[in-house]
Protein backbone atom coordinates (compact mmCIF):
# COMPACT_ATOMS: atom_id res chain seq x y z
CA UNK A 1 0.00 0.00 0.00
CA UNK A 2 3.22 2.58 0.74
CA UNK A 3 4.01 1.40 -3.11
CA UNK A 4 0.50 3.26 -4.07
CA UNK A 5 0.47 5.80 -1.70
CA UNK A 6 3.39 7.52 -3.51
CA UNK A 7 2.22 7.19 -6.72
CA UNK A 8 -1.56 8.87 -5.01
CA UNK A 9 0.40 11.62 -3.78
CA UNK A 10 2.64 12.07 -6.91
CA UNK A 11 -0.26 11.89 -9.61
CA UNK A 12 -2.54 14.44 -7.41
CA UNK A 13 -0.14 16.81 -6.52
CA UNK A 14 0.00 17.45 -10.40
CA UNK A 15 -3.75 17.35 -10.86
CA UNK A 16 -3.73 21.23 -10.75
CA UNK A 17 -2.62 23.75 -13.14
CA UNK A 18 -1.26 25.88 -10.12
CA UNK A 19 0.81 23.16 -8.62
CA UNK A 20 2.42 22.17 -11.95
CA UNK A 21 2.96 25.73 -12.72
CA UNK A 22 5.30 26.25 -9.10
CA UNK A 23 6.99 23.12 -10.11
CA UNK A 24 7.62 25.16 -13.45
CA UNK A 25 8.87 28.27 -11.71
CA UNK A 26 10.75 26.16 -9.19
CA UNK A 27 12.51 24.30 -11.73
CA UNK A 28 14.36 27.38 -12.92
CA UNK A 29 15.22 28.19 -9.23
CA UNK A 30 14.21 28.17 -5.39
CA UNK A 31 11.30 30.92 -4.06
CA UNK A 32 9.81 32.45 -1.12
CA UNK A 33 5.96 31.57 -0.03
CA UNK A 34 5.93 35.54 -1.07
CA UNK A 35 7.56 35.00 -4.59
CA UNK A 36 5.36 32.02 -5.76
CA UNK A 37 2.23 34.03 -4.52
CA UNK A 38 2.08 37.12 -6.94
CA UNK A 39 2.85 35.41 -10.29
CA UNK A 40 0.04 33.10 -9.46
CA UNK A 41 -2.76 35.63 -8.03
CA UNK A 42 -2.67 33.87 -4.37
CA UNK A 43 -2.67 34.69 -1.03
CA UNK A 44 0.27 33.36 0.97
CA UNK A 45 -2.06 30.72 2.61
CA UNK A 46 -2.98 29.66 -1.02
CA UNK A 47 0.59 29.03 -1.68
CA UNK A 48 1.23 27.08 1.66
CA UNK A 49 -1.59 24.71 0.73
CA UNK A 50 -0.27 24.04 -2.71
CA UNK A 51 3.38 23.92 -1.90
CA UNK A 52 2.26 21.27 1.26
CA UNK A 53 0.11 19.17 -1.12
CA UNK A 54 3.66 19.52 -3.45
CA UNK A 55 5.56 18.83 -0.26
CA UNK A 56 3.99 15.70 0.97
CA UNK A 57 4.72 14.20 -2.41
CA UNK A 58 8.15 15.30 -1.88
CA UNK A 59 7.82 17.34 -5.44
CA UNK A 60 8.85 20.55 -3.22
CA UNK A 61 11.47 21.25 -0.23
CA UNK A 62 10.63 23.83 2.08
CA UNK A 63 13.39 25.47 4.34
CA UNK A 64 12.99 28.79 6.94
CA UNK A 65 15.68 31.06 5.68
CA UNK A 66 15.42 34.02 8.43
CA UNK A 67 12.60 35.12 8.19
CA UNK A 68 10.87 33.59 5.23
CA UNK A 69 10.33 30.15 3.97
CA UNK A 70 12.38 29.41 0.88
CA UNK A 71 10.45 26.31 -1.97
CA UNK A 72 12.94 24.67 -4.05
CA UNK A 73 12.46 20.96 -5.83
CA UNK A 74 11.90 18.24 -3.86
CA UNK A 75 13.88 14.68 -3.94
CA UNK A 76 11.39 13.29 -5.84
CA UNK A 77 12.06 12.35 -9.31
CA UNK A 78 8.81 11.61 -10.23
CA UNK A 79 10.55 8.07 -11.95
CA UNK A 80 7.94 5.78 -10.30
CA UNK A 81 4.68 7.53 -11.78
CA UNK A 82 6.62 7.98 -15.28
CA UNK A 83 7.44 4.51 -15.38
CA UNK A 84 3.49 3.51 -14.21
CA UNK A 85 2.26 5.70 -17.11
CA UNK A 86 4.76 4.65 -19.55
CA UNK A 87 4.20 1.24 -19.01
CA UNK A 88 0.27 1.72 -18.94
CA UNK A 89 1.24 3.81 -22.34
CA UNK A 90 2.99 0.60 -24.31
CA UNK A 91 0.52 -1.58 -23.50
CA UNK A 92 -1.93 0.92 -24.46
CA UNK A 93 -0.56 1.35 -28.01
CA UNK A 94 0.16 -2.46 -28.33
CA UNK A 95 -3.38 -3.18 -28.33
CA UNK A 96 -4.33 -0.26 -30.68
CA UNK A 97 -1.64 -1.93 -33.26
CA UNK A 98 -3.53 -5.49 -32.97
CA UNK A 99 -6.69 -3.25 -33.41
CA UNK A 100 -5.26 -1.86 -36.22
CA UNK A 101 -3.80 -5.04 -38.11
CA UNK A 102 -7.16 -6.38 -37.43
CA UNK A 103 -8.82 -3.74 -39.15
CA UNK A 104 -6.13 -4.12 -42.15
CA UNK A 105 -7.32 -7.29 -42.67
CA UNK A 106 -10.53 -7.32 -42.17
CA UNK A 107 -10.72 -5.36 -45.03
CA UNK A 108 -8.02 -6.87 -47.51
CA UNK B 1 -7.30 26.64 -19.68
CA UNK B 2 -8.84 23.40 -21.74
CA UNK B 3 -5.03 22.32 -21.98
CA UNK B 4 -4.91 22.77 -17.91
CA UNK B 5 -7.98 20.66 -17.63
CA UNK B 6 -7.02 17.84 -19.68
CA UNK B 7 -3.60 17.30 -17.55
CA UNK B 8 -5.77 18.48 -14.33
CA UNK B 9 -8.40 15.48 -15.17
CA UNK B 10 -5.77 12.80 -16.49
CA UNK B 11 -3.82 13.03 -13.51
CA UNK B 12 -6.58 13.24 -11.04
CA UNK B 13 -7.36 10.18 -12.38
CA UNK B 14 -4.53 8.34 -11.72
CA UNK B 15 -4.17 9.27 -7.91
CA UNK B 16 -5.94 6.42 -6.98
CA UNK B 17 -5.34 2.63 -6.72
CA UNK B 18 -8.23 1.45 -7.38
CA UNK B 19 -8.73 3.17 -10.45
CA UNK B 20 -5.25 2.01 -12.08
CA UNK B 21 -6.00 -1.28 -11.11
CA UNK B 22 -9.20 -0.84 -13.62
CA UNK B 23 -6.92 0.50 -16.15
CA UNK B 24 -4.40 -2.12 -15.29
CA UNK B 25 -7.55 -4.99 -16.10
CA UNK B 26 -9.27 -3.13 -18.79
CA UNK B 27 -5.58 -3.43 -20.28
CA UNK B 28 -6.19 -6.79 -20.63
CA UNK B 29 -9.25 -6.81 -22.19
CA UNK B 30 -12.65 -5.13 -22.02
CA UNK B 31 -14.58 -6.23 -18.80
CA UNK B 32 -18.49 -5.72 -17.49
CA UNK B 33 -19.33 -3.06 -14.10
CA UNK B 34 -20.00 -6.28 -12.42
CA UNK B 35 -16.83 -8.00 -13.99
CA UNK B 36 -14.64 -5.21 -12.42
CA UNK B 37 -16.08 -5.20 -8.98
CA UNK B 38 -15.63 -8.31 -7.57
CA UNK B 39 -12.08 -8.65 -7.89
CA UNK B 40 -11.93 -4.89 -6.29
CA UNK B 41 -14.22 -5.75 -3.44
CA UNK B 42 -16.41 -2.62 -5.18
CA UNK B 43 -20.02 -2.19 -5.45
CA UNK B 44 -21.62 -1.77 -8.00
CA UNK B 45 -22.40 1.67 -7.46
CA UNK B 46 -18.57 1.86 -6.45
CA UNK B 47 -17.15 0.88 -9.81
CA UNK B 48 -19.35 3.49 -11.70
CA UNK B 49 -17.96 6.17 -9.61
CA UNK B 50 -14.37 5.37 -10.72
CA UNK B 51 -15.19 4.67 -13.98
CA UNK B 52 -16.97 7.85 -14.32
CA UNK B 53 -13.44 9.62 -13.17
CA UNK B 54 -11.69 7.44 -15.88
CA UNK B 55 -14.06 8.36 -18.53
CA UNK B 56 -14.65 11.96 -18.06
CA UNK B 57 -10.73 11.79 -18.54
CA UNK B 58 -10.90 9.73 -21.61
CA UNK B 59 -9.12 6.88 -20.03
CA UNK B 60 -11.87 4.77 -20.26
CA UNK B 61 -14.98 4.32 -22.62
CA UNK B 62 -18.03 2.30 -21.70
CA UNK B 63 -21.18 0.95 -23.95
CA UNK B 64 -24.20 -0.79 -23.14
CA UNK B 65 -24.36 -3.66 -24.03
CA UNK B 66 -27.43 -5.63 -24.11
CA UNK B 67 -28.15 -5.39 -20.49
CA UNK B 68 -24.63 -4.67 -18.86
CA UNK B 69 -22.28 -1.80 -19.41
CA UNK B 70 -19.07 -2.93 -20.86
CA UNK B 71 -15.34 -1.00 -20.21
CA UNK B 72 -12.75 -0.92 -22.01
CA UNK B 73 -9.45 1.39 -22.49
CA UNK B 74 -10.84 4.94 -23.76
CA UNK B 75 -9.13 6.78 -26.95
CA UNK B 76 -6.63 8.83 -24.30
CA UNK B 77 -2.92 7.82 -24.96
CA UNK B 78 -1.80 9.85 -21.53
CA UNK B 79 0.96 11.09 -24.22
CA UNK B 80 0.09 14.45 -22.93
CA UNK B 81 0.31 14.19 -19.74
CA UNK B 82 3.86 11.94 -20.10
CA UNK B 83 4.85 14.61 -22.25
CA UNK B 84 4.71 16.79 -19.09
CA UNK B 85 6.34 14.94 -16.71
CA UNK B 86 9.13 13.98 -18.91
CA UNK B 87 9.69 17.80 -19.70
CA UNK B 88 9.62 18.31 -15.90
CA UNK B 89 11.96 15.28 -15.31
CA UNK B 90 14.43 16.70 -17.64
CA UNK B 91 14.83 19.54 -15.80
CA UNK B 92 14.90 18.44 -12.44
CA UNK B 93 17.88 15.55 -13.76
CA UNK B 94 19.76 18.47 -15.24
CA UNK B 95 19.74 20.97 -12.15
CA UNK B 96 20.52 17.91 -10.06
CA UNK B 97 23.80 17.22 -12.41
CA UNK B 98 24.89 20.95 -12.07
CA UNK B 99 24.39 20.50 -8.60
CA UNK B 100 26.98 17.60 -8.47
CA UNK B 101 28.84 18.83 -10.78
CA UNK B 102 29.11 22.10 -8.21
CA UNK B 103 29.89 19.49 -5.31
CA UNK B 104 32.79 18.05 -7.22
CA UNK B 105 34.33 20.89 -7.79
CA UNK B 106 33.97 22.58 -4.71
CA UNK B 107 35.81 19.39 -2.77
CA UNK B 108 38.65 19.52 -5.37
Amino acid sequence: MHYHSTLDRTFFALSDPTRRGILERLAGGPATVGQLAEPFGLTLNGVKKHVGVLERADLVATEKVGRVRECRLGPASMAEATAWMESHRRVWESRLDRFERYVERSSD
